[in-house]
């Protein structure tokens, strides 16, 4: 991840005589009236795979070939709590933990996370002092930018948010130890520690040796660890994420730590396979209150992962086709970017080496503007302030890109528009500023 | 469902002689020796389906054929929260609801009831007047004998449980009535309308008006109605399961029930897909939390089971496959009980018309000898007292047969133990209380 500050092919707006700067806005003014003319209808809002990206995993529809698992166990009957083993393998190889640290379930790691957050709520993890709702309050450090749906489900349940920076090597450690070391009331922190939602960090091993570690006052702290992006590379670069339940576990913390992921951008987003790892006692508590509703996962979609895949490296080689069809993708929205706001310094922007975002800075208090402008004309962007806990961008600048669903020629065109609306809310706001 | 009493091969044990009682016992005895010598390893613990009935369904592992749903959406991308259209119609004809008041979820009813009654802890109902974790306690209303993991899942929340009989046409609806009328903390009962588990009993249109329209002091009172065998009809007379969501909105209480089913004991056991249905405020809270923690569910297996099932009359026809294959198994659970135990008045069960399981009433206190004895001949039964809350049957009668995933012979076999098991520990009974 690069921020985008070094290409100067304009000149800053902000340097700009009010004349020049009435002759710019006066050109973006009528590039946007062409914009809209135009008609488009383009949607930029989630971090969904393409249809050719869902096309490199059809051979899925007509798996698995045999109904019995390695063990002989009949998939298609009940039971087996904890997943296929030889599907769980493969998932502890790629998430470099243990098999038996790992629990496979249904199509969605979201799910895994709703569904260990009641457990806390309603009885508390193994090592509570109390059900979570029995407190009087629980918060929760959210680094921002971060994922929606995080901060959705937090504010759902009543959970406190505050938040925290994202850098580029994860979480602002000195700031989630403030909050953590002396107030039992903060509970847990989400993270998204490869090619994060949005800002495509990755979190180094200190900065995940150092939460794993730090002293904190909740016995319970939780680190929902949600590795969604850990093999989405978009370079050959490939990103390491970090051991956090060795890391964790090796400071005394075991299970400080819950990780999850998923076949949802690797296979079929609907239909894939989610991921939980976690200690052996977070492990036996989420299976033991897991048990009370649900009898096992889908074996059936688990085996049909494990002969698709076939091996760990399966995973990886699959992950490199997915690479190939979306990286032209990124490129382009940094080109257009780069052609249009260069130099302008009205924008920075991400780079990601992964993931399925760009992060896009505009000029503060212009991000409602500028995705209120491109929906006008026909380019759906994920609201402004989506990445912020209750959607509150203090600064009103902050603009989720999600380029993998399109096809490459309307990333293209919808990534000139945006620029256009970027400029034109900049040259607005500085103009009346004068 | 008749219950067994007016077969009379045997003298009553009760009225045998002290000596008579005593040659009976040891030529029971004998048999049990003989018996635990062949060293058998038999299951008749679980309601799962056998391989011959999974076969039926093998043809859903080359489906679907195309990757659009109805409505041109494609079902291997995330979105679609309340399930595919089509399937949704085919569940909503066959419970003799509306499509629109129909989920269609993963692969677990089980897991539809426990989101909803998290739902109801963590936030309360529509026209609950607080989360229900916040009432100094919450009771629900548990017919007897019944389905143990409601019972579980009721406990693991903390929520007390009250009994109730489970008459031939449902739960005895005076005793119900009593419990929920003055009493604020009595919020939920469960019920298996259709051929429940374990009595087999049909819910009748008359019981299923009463409880939808009966008087409830929490003005959030929820029936979980759990019409898992509604399709699963044993002979060629059909049960017709109430239609309870209309009878409860036709006596102003529209939010009362939640209807839930699944094709668990249809096409795949761990594979299927699960369905919910209710009033449209009820579905709307549903599909609300359930949003905090799920993009949507399998469509790809929605696809699948719409393309194996073609329509309503497509499942009838394959429930009919199934009964051809469990019938025998039933029918000969009935000869080996009514060989050895007619007339003895030491035991009373079921000839169910539907569903997976037959309920048997031993002598009183000897159901968990019978059970242990069982067990020592390599015979596994559910454990006794499991259809009571806590697994605490009071007269410790209770045994619930199963047997529907064993092949006929070893149905035959094993149940011919079980009467000798039944038989034996009666008799010791009788010979003590001399």
């Amino acid at each position: 991840m690069t921020t985008q500050q070094d290409i100067a092919s304009h000149a800053p707006l902000a340097s700009l005589s009010r004349d020049e700067l009435a002759t710019f806005l006066a050109a973006k003014q009528e590039e946007y009236a062409a914009l809209r003319q135009r008609g488009l209808k383009l949607d930029l809002t989630r971090g969904k795979p393409s249809s050719a990206q869902l096309d490199l995993s059809d051979r899925l529809l007509s798996l698995p070939t045999t109904t019995k698992d390695r063990s002989g166990a009949d998939v298609r009957n009940y039971g087996g709590l904890e997943g296929l083993a030889e599907l769980r393998e493969i998932f502890a190889e790629l998430l470099w933990v243990e098999r038996d640290q790992v629990v496979c379930g249904g199509n969605s790691s979201l799910t895994m996370m709703h569904d260990t957050l009641v457990h806390l709520l309603l009885h508390g993890g193994p090592d509570s002092p109390r059900p979570w709702v029995q407190e009087d309050s629980v918060t929760f450090v959210c680094p921002v930018p971060g994922y929606d749906r995080h901060f959705s489900m937090l504010a759902n349940f009543g959970i406190e948010m505050v938040t925290v920076p994202m850098n580029e090597d994860g979480p602002d450690v000195a700031a989630v130890e403030a909050l953590v070391r002396d107030d039992p009331s903060v509970k847990g922190i989400w993270i998204v520690p490869t090619y994060a939602n949005p800002s495509g960090a990755v979190c180094s091993q200190e900065v995940a040796a150092a939460l794993a570690g730090m002293p904190a006052a909740a016995a319970d702290f939780r680190i929902f660890w949600d590795n969604a992006y850990a093999f989405h590379h978009l370079t050959e670069e490939e990103a390491k994420s970090a051991d956090v339940l060795t890391l964790a576990a090796a400071s005394g913390n075991p299970n400080r730590p819950i990780m999850f992921a998923s076949t949802s951008k690797i296979t079929f987003a609907g239909a894939g396979v989610a991921v939980l790892a976690a200690s052996a006692e977070n492990k036996a508590w989420f299976l033991k209150h897991l048990s009370m509703g649900s009898i096992g996962p889908d074996k059936v979609n688990h085996l049909r992962h494990v002969e698709f895949f076939g091996s760990a490296d399966g995973v990886r080689e699959h992950m490199r086709r997915h690479r190939d069809i979306i990286g032209p993708k990124f490129a382009a929205v940094d080109e257009a970017l780069t052609t249009a706001l260069g130099g302008l310094g009205v924008a920075e922007w991400t780079r990601p080496s992964g993931g399925y975002f760009v992060n896009l800075d505009v000029l503060d208090g212009t991000a409602t503007r500028v995705v209120a402008l491109a929906k006008d004309a026909g380019i759906a962007l994920t609201p402004a302030g989506s990445s912020f806990p209750l959607a509150k961008d203090p600064r009103d600048r902050n603009i989720r890109l999600a380029p993998t669903f399109p096809v490459l020629d309307e990333v293209e065109t919808a990534m000139a528009g945006v620029a256009t609306c970027v400029a034109l809310a900049a040259a607005d706001r500085l103009s009346a500023g004068r």
